[in-house]
């Protein structure tokens, strides 16, 4: 017997200043440096301002648990452990991935400023959150700005039947004059595991090619899904092509783990740091042409582009256009906060005296 | 009334030592000096033996009609027009593309050597052929190695409508100790322009989500296929972001062509040079860790994914683990020469005095 739907209350909706104040007070309350607050802040904020909310401020309540129980060094000490010419590795010494990534994307900006491109590979870092944040640090002071992490093991093979990469974002930023950023943040798997849960609590099928059962066999049964399919269907071998791409620059790169080899992100250990690795690599334009030919090169292209013919009742979009407007709205119009987050807002806010940001 | 299908004699296989000589002899016959039939040769080869055939020997003919036209200099001038640090710009002077790719890589891993990472953006020149070529010279130098090209305009933007981007390759190579390197070469389309000639020429409908008709909807009929899709189906907007990073890397790095303002690659204009950019980059993994360190997750992460569980009646591989494969039974029986190649190296032949490499 199907119950009546019930209609859902419109979610309270948190200006973006007063999240960002709540998120940043409870982390110090938890136990968190002011460093450590301050960037996983910023990224969380990324993800809640763009309108990518599984790499928003729905992480405050895991983030504070991975603190209180030691996986994520409240008090990090980060340090350059080797340089060479134009690279570096970091150890960030078990730190919050945005701190880590952060740290690693502002050497490598330096390294671009004296040698026109710096990379940074991560060593001893954790959850990376939303890689566009790191690449996005690159392109606000004008250079380009690479930022992979792998993950936690969700996505098949081409032709696999087991969990094997992460999601393993890349992120690719480049600067606009005048203008946001082009942003790439893409997971290299067609969809992300969030979005099996959307359809799960739905119960909407799933599109093809993008989730397989137990055996690797193709389902859109969210249920069914055991394992995310690598980007492409048919042509999936690209997708975990670029999977293991990530899984080089992070984890090979930096003597860390493989996806398959990480804790679970989701605990029951919340204790042992995930000994992760990450890559960050910022390469400054002007080191290879002169800046106006630059930025009349990519605004001749953006035009291009935006101008261009668009299928039936569709629009042609480059990367970051929608989430530049999306976080226009949210700007003027508050966050939305899921019901997941507003019950974990009010408890944390109960539990460390902070007024959460919704009435 | 259908005409009986006449079978179809076995293709001529060519040995690859045979292929090598005949292609060099040509190409210096033509009027390309010893440098510009070197590396056009070792490109070409590059795909002839690893089976990637659109960018193998059948591009002899092509090549040799850009050399006589003009359009690709017989003799260029390459030189670095800006250095700073562990970048460069090389102006190619309208170099054959595999001279100036091979160029460009030779000097970032020069630069990789001194200062850890090396990127060369490259000027002024021509048709990129097979992008793992060049990754591939870096892994053999024991660096990874990154090789873009944007290239004409087949592919339509996610919701587009009209041919955008081109094809636009990533290849990433990575040293393994002992073994042929790791190696992902893929076009950030779903498939490539050559993949649809094939399916018109034996009258197979293509996959869904890989090519649109002119107003960009979904086709299946390879005769109506006015444009490619980009990689990723419903989510083409990754395979269009990807192949945006590679057009801004190496059209807006260089000050040259967007893939749509690219003189076809077809003709009719043999004599006017293209103008197209590439970017290439190399990392030096022992610059951010110890060789066995490195040497040593390699591995691991390669013996746990071909090791990894496999659908119902397939296999799991790692990129280029198919190449390789591929390579050896090439370099032992021939590489198989389709008929139009076939006649046209019998028409060189005839022109240039020189013996096709089969019977």
């Amino acid at each position: 017997m199907t119950q009546p739907r019930k209609s859902r209350p419109t979610p309270p909706r948190a200006q973006v200043r007063a999240l960002e104040g709540f998120c940043h007070a409870v982390l110090l309350a938890a136990g968190a440096d002011e460093a450590t607050a301050d960037a996983a802040v910023s990224a969380m904020m990324h993800g809640s301002r763009l309108g990518v909310d599984s790499h928003g401020v729905r992480l405050l309540d895991h983030y504070v648990r991975a603190l209180r129980g030691g996986r994520i060094a409240a008090a990090p000490k980060l340090r350059l452990v080797s340089e060479t010419g134009a690279t570096a590795s970091l150890d960030a010494g078990h730190a919050h991935g945005a701190l880590a990534a952060y740290t690693a994307m502002d050497h490598a900006l330096r390294l671009a400023d004296q040698f026109g491109i710096g990379a940074v590979a991560i060593r001893n870092t954790s959850h990376f959150g939303p890689a566009g944040a790191y690449a996005i640090r690159a392109a606000e002071r004008g250079c380009m700005g690479l930022a992979v992490c792998n993950s936690d093991s969700f996505v098949r093979l081409h032709d696999g039947a087991e969990r094997f990469h992460g999601t393993n974002p890349v992120a690719f930023a480049v600067p606009v004059a005048g203008e946001r950023p082009w942003l790439l943040d893409m997971a290299t798997s067609a969809i992300t595991y969030n979005r099996v849960q959307l359809h799960r609590s739905i119960g909407a099928d799933l599109p093809t090619g993008v989730a397989s059962a137990e055996d690797g066999t193709e389902t859109v049964d969210p249920d069914g899904a055991a394992m995310l399919a690598p980007l492409g269907g048919l042509f999936g071998f690209k997708g975990a092509g670029l999977a293991g791409m990530v899984e080089i620059l992070s984890a090979a790169l930096a003597g860390m783990r493989f996806s398959a080899e990480i804790l679970p992100m989701s605990g029951p250990d919340f204790a042992t740091p995930r000994e992760m690795g990450a890559f960050v690599l910022a390469i400054r334009p002007t080191a290879f042409l002169a800046e106006d030919t630059f930025a009349q090169g990519v605004h001749r292209y953006l035009a291009a582009l935006r101008g261009s013919a668009a299928r039936p009742g569709a629009t042609v979009m480059a990367p970051g256009d929608r989430e530049w407007a999306e976080e226009k709205r949210r700007l003027a119009g508050g966050v939305p906060i899921d019901p997941e987050t507003e019950r974990a807002f009010r408890r944390l806010g109960r539990e460390y005296g902070v007024e959460p940001p919704f009435g």
